[in-house]
């Protein structure tokens, strides 16, 4: 009989409609064979990658939005998919062998059995901390990446801002618009975090959109010549403000959503006469659309990193049993940067 | 002593807040000389257009928008510019002649001294009535043209879905969807409006929305396998239930939101995760936008309309006296298809 590992993962109670608790997950702990099976990759996970969007695979409703690879619905009682790297254990795949880094789907738990079909490919960690091949290396920076670069459409000179500037794909977002040559501005949830955009991050500027009463004359005060980028991750109210600052043909990214994902927040009310007559577009997108741009992506992300042009920041906790409480933090601003889970060091 | 015109024209008493009613303009009559000044062309109109989109230059609060060319606030007590065909009375530019026929920036009225540098030209009528030329052929089918072609960037075998389709340029936009090769469907606001756009203007399907208690449902039941191209007219509820029923990269085109130009609608509150998980790409835009496509435009069109291809969807009244009631009727859904005042036969 083939060696046993013993796996501990994290699953759903049950779907959560709301804001998330650490109530909600439940550590479950399961037998797993090491034999893998023609096709199959386990794999032992390094670090994962948390994140908001995975509420809404939690919802009850989930399943009417499209299901599509990472929106899939994630049931209760099943093992929770995300991005992470991890090292082979046991391999079925001619093209991985035992002990080789890999990233791809793991689960949110310290095994998992890639299944032919998922997402999994070698891991080049190209001198760099593994956990960045999650972050800014990963799929928070491609949606930076391929959102502002190829949604955006940019141009030297421009001015442009973005909200939860100090999240995952914020905080890179906002750095490569300032390579770029664009004046940056970002809001995010508290004082620290400012400071950090533009002592740290090189904005021009940012402000703690909990100080203000009003988000339309916050940005107008911040976009005196108008708004011609905004990199949106919160929806709501923050968007009706930025329709209401933009210049004509100015672009919204919509990337996220997170005060909508909890249905605390109100959704955006656009103002329509503002989008004809300033023919504003507004468009949502996902990382994966934007694979063609990739190689670039990866290339200078890692060369900015290297020349110390690009700062990466994370929030890192230890262990499967962190996971959930690292999950729910997100949707208090409790992280900075990208929310990273690490499960072992080898 | 120059001989002197009486010219009658249409004049706002106040700014219009809300839905507009005739007792909100008055007629005025001044009287021109007939001598035009260097530069100066003085223009005896024949027919004017009357969009809703007016209604926003007449809002006291108009000035907050951008004052671009159509969109430019429309003072009380001074005449109101339109698109509109007329004839030369006296021309101070060597290119205008006496009784030449002209289309450009006239006035709801009888004559207009037109200045340098208002948009003015002369007009082939093609053999075609001339109010055609302020409808079809004019901004209204501009606006359906590059609306549909530039902004939709339609797909042969598309599902289409067009607002106010019995409208000026709603009607225009299905007909050239169909003549495309896309599925079309469109909404109107009367049943005889609904049977004529299935039965004059060749659509696969139509409905009455004031017959629907639950349009994300009407929507679902007429595009069962989802919206690629949502041509906007009216923004409110009627967005938001086209958003739902998009397919992944469906594309709204935002002409116009006249549910919400007198306020008395709500303003459409988008489901962003639909926007960003759809790939959704809203995007406003003005017929302006879209003059690099006028030649290809104004040729195909025409031959539609020769052919008997396309059909011309007018409503028509007569004199200086019927504008504020035609205008006011816009908002009422009274006019089909474009509505056109006839000021004088020659």
């Amino acid at each position: 009989m083939a060696e046993q590992l013993r796996n501990r993962f994290v699953a759903l109670k049950s779907h959560v409609n709301g804001e998330p608790t650490e109530s909600d997950f439940d550590i479950k702990t399961e037998s797993i064979a090491v034999a893998a099976r023609s096709g199959e990759v386990i794999v032992k996970t390094l670090c994962v990658s948390v994140d908001p969007y995975q509420l809404n695979r939690m919802k009850a409703n989930c399943s009417s939005q499209a299901a599509i690879g990472f929106a899939a619905a994630i049931p209760p009682g099943q093992a929770i998919d995300t991005y992470g790297v991890g090292r082979v254990v046991a391999s079925g795949r001619a093209e991985f062998s035992k002990d080789e880094l890999v990233i791809g789907l793991l689960s949110w738990g310290e095994y998992t059995v890639v299944e032919q079909g998922r997402l999994l490919n070698k891991l080049d960690p190209m001198g760099l901390p593994l956990h960045y091949h999650v972050g800014p290396l990963g799929f928070s920076g491609l949606a930076a990446y391929g959102g502002f670069f190829e949604v955006c459409n940019p141009k030297k000179g421009e001015s442009v801002f973005v909200s939860t500037a100090s999240g995952s794909v914020g905080s890179l977002v906002g750095q490569y618009a300032k390579l770029f040559g664009c004046r940056v501005v970002g809001s995010a949830g508290s004082q620290s975090k400012v400071d950090l955009l533009k002592q740290k991050l090189g904005f021009d500027d940012a402000f703690n959109y909990k100080d203000e009463t009003d988000l339309k004359s916050a940005l107008k005060r911040h976009f005196p010549d108008g708004i011609d980028i905004y990199f949106d991750n919160v929806g709501g109210e923050m968007l009706e403000a930025a329709i209401a600052n933009m210049n004509t043909y100015g672009r919204v990214a919509v990337c996220g959503a997170i005060s909508e994902y909890t249905g605390g927040g109100r959704k955006a009310a656009l103002e329509l006469l503002d989008v004809v007559y300033k023919r504003i577009t507004v468009q949502g997108f996902l990382a994966a659309d934007h694979l063609k741009c990739y190689p670039d992506f990866i290339s200078s992300t890692a060369e900015y990193i290297n020349a110390g042009k690009m700062e990466v920041l994370c929030s890192i906790s230890h262990g499967v049993d962190s996971i959930p409480g690292a999950f729910v933090g997100l949707f208090r601003g409790d992280n900075i940067g990208k929310m990273v889970v690490k499960i072992s060091d080898k």
